[in-house]
Parts: C-alpha cells; sequence; structure tokens
C-alpha cells in the first residue's frame, strides 16, 4: 500500500515519506569492512547474523564483503534468504517439530543449510526426514557456553556428535557455542566471561577430540563481544552481524569499538500545539523501546523525552523552534526491536536513495 | 513464505505452526458485545481503534457488531482498511505534509473520512488539497484534555472549528479529546482524572457553543477507561478498541471489567537441554515486552521467566516434565505490541481454526 517503494530509487531521502528506515550505505560498507576484517585479521570465516537486518539485499552485501554465509534464527527467515540467492545458511537454533523439519529439509534441496542441535530426539527426527527427501543437513552440536538458554554441557557433546555422524540425512560440521550472556556486561566482565565461554567450548572441541571426532567448525560469537571472542583462538567461525547497522544499544551499551551508526529514522514532526513540546509520527510501533530510547541526530538541543504507541515526544531547549512537518533524524536504541517493524529500508549515500530494500523476513516467525 | 495460510481453515489449531497468533471467537464476540452494549446503554457511538487488531477482517466483525465505523492512527492503516471494505474511518491523530494529505484526500474519494487537526496551517493544507481533489474531509478539532501530546486548549478551539466551516474541501464534525494519560492510573485516580478530562472536552464544547458552533461529535475514551469515560456524559463517540483482544496489560494492569482474553499466542519447546528450564519458539519478536511478560495459560507449574529475542525462557516447577515439541499457550501482555509482529492470526472456536486473518495493517507506518 505504501507510495515509498522501489520507485524512490535515485531520489533524495527526503522524499521518502516517514516514519523513514535508512542505511547510511558509507557507515554500512565501514562497518562490513571492520568486521570482515578482523574475521581475516584473525583467520577464522565470518558468517553474520541478519536477525537484526532481515533484508535479503543486505544480506547478499554481506557476502560481497567477505562473508561466507549467513546466520538465521527461523526457518521462516532462512526460506526468504534462499529465495533471494543466499546459498549458505546457518539456523543458529534448535528447530524442532515435523512441520519446521519438513521445511528445514526442504531448504537443503537448493541451499547448504546448517542446524544447531541439543537433543537425540530432534537429531533423529531430522534425519528421518532428510534421508526421505534424500538430502543432507548438516549440524552444529550446540554447546551451553554460559547463556543457560539451550545447549548441552561439553560432556555431552560426544554423544550427541556421534550420533549425527552415525545416521543418514545428517552429517556433522561441528559445535556452536553462542554466549549471549555476556553481550551486555561492563568491559572486564564482558572480557572475564568471554574467555569463560571460549574455555567451554573448547572443552567440548577436546571431548570430541578424545572420542575421535574432529569439529570442522567452532561457531559463536555476537556484536556485544565480537572483538574479543574472535581472538581467543576457540572460534573458527564468528556469528556476529548486527554491528554492521551499529545502533545505540551496540555503541553506548556494548561499547563496541570502530563502527559507524549506520540506521537511521527520520520522523516528522506532526503537532507543536503543547507548549514546549513536539510531536513526531514515529512511537514503539516504529522504533523499539523496551532497551532504550532513540536519539536524535539532525536537531541540536532536541530530545527524545519519551515513546507513546504512534507518538514521539520530543522535547526542546529553550529558543529552539520546531513546526508541524519538520523532518527529524533519530537513532534507534537497538536495530533488532526496530527494523521488524517496516517493511522497506532506504539504502541512502550522501542524502539519495540509491536502492529501497525490501525487508522480508520481518514477520516470518516460523 | 509460510505454509501457515488461508489453507488450514477448517483444521485444528494445532496443525498451526508455532508460534501461532490465535483469536478465541467466542471471547471476542463476547468482548465485542460488552463494549458494544455498554455504548448502546449509554446512548453513545462506539468507533472501535483498530491499531491493536490490525486486520481488516476482524475490523468487520466491529461493525458488524454494532461500531458505527473504525478509527486508525496511520494513513496506511485506513488505506488498507478502505481496501478491504471499511467506509467509515477516524484518523485519530493529526496527518501532516504534502504526501500523506495527498493520500488522505484520494481515501476520501471512496471512504468517509476524518481526521484529528489542531494546527491552522495542517487545516488550509488539508483544504487546499481536498478541493483541489473534489472531496471533503471531516475534521474533529484536537482539544489537550491533559495527555500533553496533542491538542490545543478548549479556548483555542473556536478559532480551529471557524477555520473549518470557512474553508472549502473540508467540515467540521466535532471536538476529539482522547485521555491517553489515564489508562494505566489506578482505579480511583482513573475515575477522577476522566472526570477532568471530560471537564476539559465540556468546556471546549462550549466554548464552541458560545461562538455559535454545535459540535456533532465529541469523541474520545480509550480502554482503560471506557466503563468511566462513556457515562460522562461529554463523548457521544468512544474510541476504544483494544479491549476486545483483551490482554494482560488490560485486565491485570487496567482492570478493564467483564472482559475475556480473546488473544493467545501458542509456542513450541525447543529445547529442555538446561536443567529446571525449557526454552520455547518465541521471543520479545513474537510477544511485545516493554510492558510485562506473558504468561502461561495450558500448563499449570510453568512460567515465562523471561523473553531473549528469539527464545521464551520457561522455568517450571519440580516434577512438571516438557519435552521438545511440547505446545504451550501463551496470552501476551500487550496485544498492541504483539499483534503487529505478526502477519496472521487464526480466528478459532473450539480449538478449530474458522478463519484465517491476515494482519494487513502491519508496519503500514506512514
Amino acid at each position: 500500500m505504501s507510495p515509498d517503494s522501489a520507485s524512490l530509487a535515485g531520489q533524495p531521502l527526503t522524499e521518502a515519506d516517514t516514519p523513514a528506515l535508512w542505511v547510511d550505505l558509507d557507515a554500512l560498507d565501514h562497518n562490513i569492512a571492520t568486521m570482515a576484517g578482523h574475521c581475516a585479521a584473525q583467520g577464522i570465516d565470518w558468517r553474520p547474523h541478519v536477525k537484526a537486518s532481515k533484508a535479503p539485499e543486505l544480506a547478499k552485501r554481506l557476502i560481497a564483503g567477505g562473508a561466507v554465509g549467513i546466520t538465521c534464527a527461523k526457518v521462516g527467515e532462512a526460506e526468504v534468504m534462499a529465495a533471494a540467492g543466499v546459498t549458505d545458511i546457518l539456523i543458529a537454533n534448535e528447530i524442532v517439530g515435523p512441520r519446521k523439519v519438513a521445511r528445514l529439509v526442504d531448504l537443503a534441496r537448493h541451499t547448504t543449510i546448517c542446524v544447531a542441535v541439543d537433543d537425540e530426539r530432534n537429531i533423529r527426527e531430522i534425519s528421518t526426514a532428510a534421508q526421505a527427501a534424500g538430502v543432507q543437513v548438516e549440524m552444529l552440536v550446540d554447546i551451553n557456553v554460559g547463556a543457560n538458554r539451550c545447549g548441552v554441557p561439553p560432556e555431552q557433546a560426544p554423544a550427541l556428535a556421534r550420533l549425527v555422524l552415525d545416521l543418514p540425512g545428517v552429517s556433522l560440521r561441528g559445535l556452536m557455542g553462542y554466549e549471549g550472556h555476556v553481550m551486555g556486561m561492563q568491559p572486564e566482565d564482558k572480557e572475564a566471561e568471554s574467555g569463560r565461554a571460549a574455555d567451554i567450548l573448547g572443552r567440548a572441541r577436546e571431548a570430541l577430540r578424545a572420542a575421535g571426532i574432529e569439529p570442522r567448525v567452532l561457531s559463536g560469537g555476537g556484536t556485544g563481544n565480537y572483538w574479543i571472542a574472535a581472538s581467543l583462538g576457540a572460534l573458527t567461525e564468528l556469528q556476529a552481524g548486527g554491528g554492521v547497522l551499529m545502533d545505540l544499544s551496540y555503541m553506548d551499551a556494548m561499547k563496541v569499538p570502530g563502527h559507524r551508526h549506520a540506521l537511521f529514522l527520520d520522523v516528522q514532526v506532526i503537532s507543536t500545539a503543547v507548549p514546549g513540546r513536539a510531536m513526531a509520527d514515529a512511537g514503539w510501533k516504529s522504533t523499539g523501546m523496551h532497551t532504550g530510547l532513540p536519539a536524535v541526530t539532525s536537531h541540536p538541543g532536541v530530545r527524545v523525552a519519551r515513546l507513546n504507541a504512534e507518538h514521539t515526544i520530543l522535547e526542546r531547549d529553550a529558543g529552539v523552534a520546531l513546526q508541524p512537518g519538520e523532518r527529524i533524524t533519530l537513532v534507534p536504541h537497538y536495530s533488532d526491536s526496530t527494523v521488524l517493524l517496516h517493511r522497506h529500508m532506504y539504502a541512502v549515500r550522501a542524502g539519495r536513495i540509491e536502492e529501497v530494500w525490501p525487508i522480508s523476513a520481518a514477520g516470518m516467525l516460523q
């Protein structure tokens, strides 16, 4: 329904109606080069997660920038990415139940598919379906490296790995250990806990080796700790991907070094009737706020005081004038909770829309 | 991409893959009858807001249940609803700028469209566009009844109303006063503040009358206070609509009486590898959490401890067993922050899917 579609390519960003989600291509390219370069310097592969960006065109840009493939959270996301031409996908999550397993196996017909596993019955379920379909699904045995979410302890890894090796239709790629619990920690704790997580993953690798199994891949790391995790010697493949968009939570709360803000939201003032305030046309239905509020980058002396469902509540210093119709640029607090609310994002360089990227994997929750 | 589409009508809900958002039609019909009946008993019209539900099929069910039309927050939502056949829409917000005003005017070609206004230039902008298009846009002068968001004080209402009456292409329907600030208040404060808001709106009505202008409609009220607001004598039309879905925030925090939970999210256990816990396949990307956590309705002794982006972290009493693949039913904490994350919801009666409703207005943010 929105008139702000592909027809805006080539136009100034100001032609896109608000709220307008956009990516600064210069900053994006800088962030991609930073993450890819860090992995290359450490001699590991980069398989960035696209759970934050959800746009196939952006995923292809990651691969063009050096990624060996992508990481997804959901089968539905992987289906969108595969349909757009991405050929190597890790689903860094347990995929359970006959419906999703059937779709997982179907993806494996045309795409290299790898999935995390931590349960014997689940491994058997996927094996049976893959064998029936005549495809191969690769597997990473998921290790609980301290997040206490999914994954087995290191000592249980050899039995699951052996099962994967013995069953038809599935093959063992290696181990996964995602240290989600360290991302928001203070720098000193983050370093120590990333080290502990790497040690646990290393113990799982040694347990496999003691059982005569050599894991080809050890996968983990998030944007909140990737510059630490990539150097610890445990990982052969980094999953961190959100840092290419670089939001406030990554920069301010997680202290990710060397990146630039690449994701922005242009909003428009719709009311200045209440003295000292201004309302803009984007609330928490346009930019997630459970981690914090967005920041104004375009107007000194103007701040986001609150978000309602449909309104940005702006406060302004005395003497700062705002009128209905004025455009204001925000940097979202968290890309993960913002991008999924939109249907497309504008890829912008120097104020001009180069491309319009559908956010096709948003809402693909199954 | 999702296989869970219209083909599931007639199937058991358990055939819908998780996370599966669904509406209990018996509870929905009860809630619709409760709200419509309350308005009828007070002799006022019901124009429920569809910002929470975003599904045209649900909107049409509201009209079939007695609503005189619907309320939307965005032009994009109104476009979706009009395309689906809804013919009478209030956009309870200021619509600013040439692009959105052009679309507003375009809607008025085939639909009765009314919009909130609080600014002279905005009224002139809409008038000029509507006159050029040869259509009429109705207007409610927006009164700030204490929310301090949009709207003018009562004493400024007559000048804006007079301008609307004098300009071509636009016509005056009346006044709007949305008391968003009272919804989360404790019962005693809520009653007092709803009364104060009604008094302010009443003062605006009297100011209009003193200027010789009779407003046909006074519009306001939310689910959090509708049973109070509808009885105060100020409103002729109630905007409250979210209560038809009736989530935890409305029931527990806002103490809305007489409704039943109608919105649910079925999730699936994907990992029980960490002792004492279970992970399910829906995080805050499937059910909003900035107001609070969802509750488990299907399994005594199982609780939602936390939500991560992609995971429900469940805790269970000793002796309660959960296995990967098990389905668990949640009631979302807030429908507004949940429905917009999905692409369809299942309309279910007694465990059977009667219809599959596209959530077509989700993401229509412009």
